[in-house]
């Protein structure tokens, strides 16, 4: 089962819901394209490939839904409805990439406007395919960095569930119990939203990797230990120079890898790469609801006083130098991040 | 109210149960040693300084219930008691050094057994005494750090609660507040047992002192927005190098302060240095319940799988470079600081 998938028989796209997880699984159909949106913001859909996926559908549902006959007005209508889809969340640069990559298909498509439809849909079920081969290729290709016996912190979800499948960062850990590698996974429960007790943990079960799950301040403890042999993570965007935005928590625990000598990877398709950003502290940052923060319950009970407010950063930024490589569908690559990102950038506009 | 009081009409030690909070205001009354023992390992009393005058009060208590007769069985009687306060929890120095004081009092009084019943009740009520006066103490010194305006970060909970009265880095925190200093706190949750949610917060709205509750890993992200002006937190141990065992999560929060050049402050009664220890590795981290990190819920539901594991150490060691100043009631010691606590802890033996 993906975690993004194309039903034309029901002219949907099932999503699975991971708001409901590990408690349930079950599946969300988005019949709009405001559901598809609404799905992205609220976090049923969360993972910078999964929502790039997912926006290029919510066009392509969009375009299946209008009765446009005018093929022009059709991509004007497709533009309007790739703001709505941006705008769910702006951090990931993966869902701006989607989005664009369908309208760029529709606007070179010929014919009329029922071609054009099919040109959406196709583009994005071939992004959909390509989103899978890229991540199994980064998993293969970064599995060769994790060694039998290893111990490693991974931070937030970026498994199958963050991806159409396999995933980044998870994805190579995955690769590499499939090599029969022993790896045990420390799992940053990543609060607020807690996608590494929710999801990561799920996941990891579902694989038989061994894990245990902590609180994502003790990751500075068990890297001191000399226990941690590799910390691990993905990135929803990552400027020019390497710097990497990423789930909340990633710069303190990447500070802490570092200091300890312990080696830092971030696991990215190429299309988190934004090369029109400078440097990391350019990137917008996701300030979310502070209800996410405030909601914790223990033994039925809420944590936190009725009248206590929140701030709620989605993200933060890794500066690149903290980075011991990034390892990309195109390769593992080491510092410096700015010509070599760049050079792949040419080669692939060739 | 205070947090820790002896009710003399009913032979009984009387503490807020911390448990409870923010959502019940409740006592709990302890009337044996073994009540007390239980109450600090299952946390409804914890901060460094209150625990260890909470230990004194315990064997206050077990030296009344006791109706040994002999003076010298009933030392070796309190001795014993001594030991099972001691193992309810490892890593805060004070609570050996209450068990300490009360022990070298009884040994050292003339006359019988009741004789030392009343040394050891009056030893821990001097002891109480002295942590009020201490802490607020403390808290007048370090105001002279907080600057009007100022933002600071927060870890775990350092205020009345984790004391008899006033606490540590919530007492300068409070005092400079009282003073007419406008002060913004951001609180670290401080999973896993959330005592920045649960009592700092609640702590700061009697007060009346603006704050916002933060993820831990949120931290980072704050620090380098250039917005924080200061980081506070108390301590469990300090080595004689400085090094600072204090609760999870402290250690990266230190690291992230200092890759911004943000000033730490370890606020800490004497009695929390520990010149036996030449430095902080020596410490003893306690590791408590996984449960402790597996039992949230979010809207009623768990959150972890229920086959998850997890580990949960409950402390972690700064090393001293990271701290600016540690700040105790005999003034704000900047480093060399092996030198300087030595020279301090001389000047006391005098």
């Amino acid at each position: 089962m993906r975690t993004v998938e194309w039903d034309e028989e029901h002219t949907c796209l099932r999503l699975i819901d991971q708001r409901r997880l590990p408690n349930e699984f079950s599946m969300l159909d988005c019949h709009t394209v405001q559901e598809v949106a609404l799905a992205i913001e609220q976090m049923a859909v969360r993972g910078a490939p999964a929502i790039g996926v997912t926006a290029a559908f919510g066009l392509a549902l969009a375009a299946r839904q209008s009765n446009e006959s005018d093929p022009e007005r059709l991509l004007r209508h497709l533009e309007t409805c790739a703001e709505t889809l941006r705008r769910a969340r702006p951090t990931a640069v993966n869902l701006d990439w989607g989005l664009k990559r369908v309208l760029l298909a529709v606007r070179n498509a010929a014919g009329d406007a029922n071609d054009r439809r099919r040109v959406a849909l196709s583009t994005a079920l071939e992004l959909a395919e390509k989103d899978v081969q890229t991540n199994r290729r980064m998993a293969s290709i970064g599995a060769a960095i994790i060694d039998d016996g290893d111990t490693v912190i991974h931070h937030c979800n970026t498994g199958a569930l963050a991806a159409v499948d396999w995933g980044t960062a998870l994805g190579v850990i995955r690769m590499a119990h499939e090599q029969g590698k022993h790896v045990h996974v420390l799992v940053d429960e990543t609060r607020p939203r807690l996608q590494g007790a929710r999801l990561t943990a799920w996941e990891l079960s579902q694989y038989g990797i061994p894990y245990d799950i902590i609180a994502d301040g003790a990751a500075g403890y068990f890297l001191r230990s000399g226990k941690v042999q590799k910390v691990l993570f993905g990135a929803d965007r990552v400027a020019a120079n390497g710097d990497v935005a990423n789930k909340i928590g990633t710069y303190p625990l990447a500070l802490a890898a570092s200091d300890n000598s312990v080696p830092v990877y971030a696991v990215v398709p190429f299309s988190t790469v934004d090369l029109g950003l400078e440097h990391g502290d350019l990137i917008p940052i996701e300030e979310r609801d502070p209800q996410e923060v405030l909601n914790l319950e223990v033994n039925g009970e809420p944590v936190a006083p009725s009248t206590a407010t929140a701030r709620n950063p989605a993200f933060d930024v890794t500066p690149h130098h903290l980075l011991t490589a990034i390892i990309t569908e195109y390769g593992i690559i080491p510092p410096p991040y700015k010509e070599k990102l760049a050079e792949i950038a040419m080669r692939l506009d060739e």
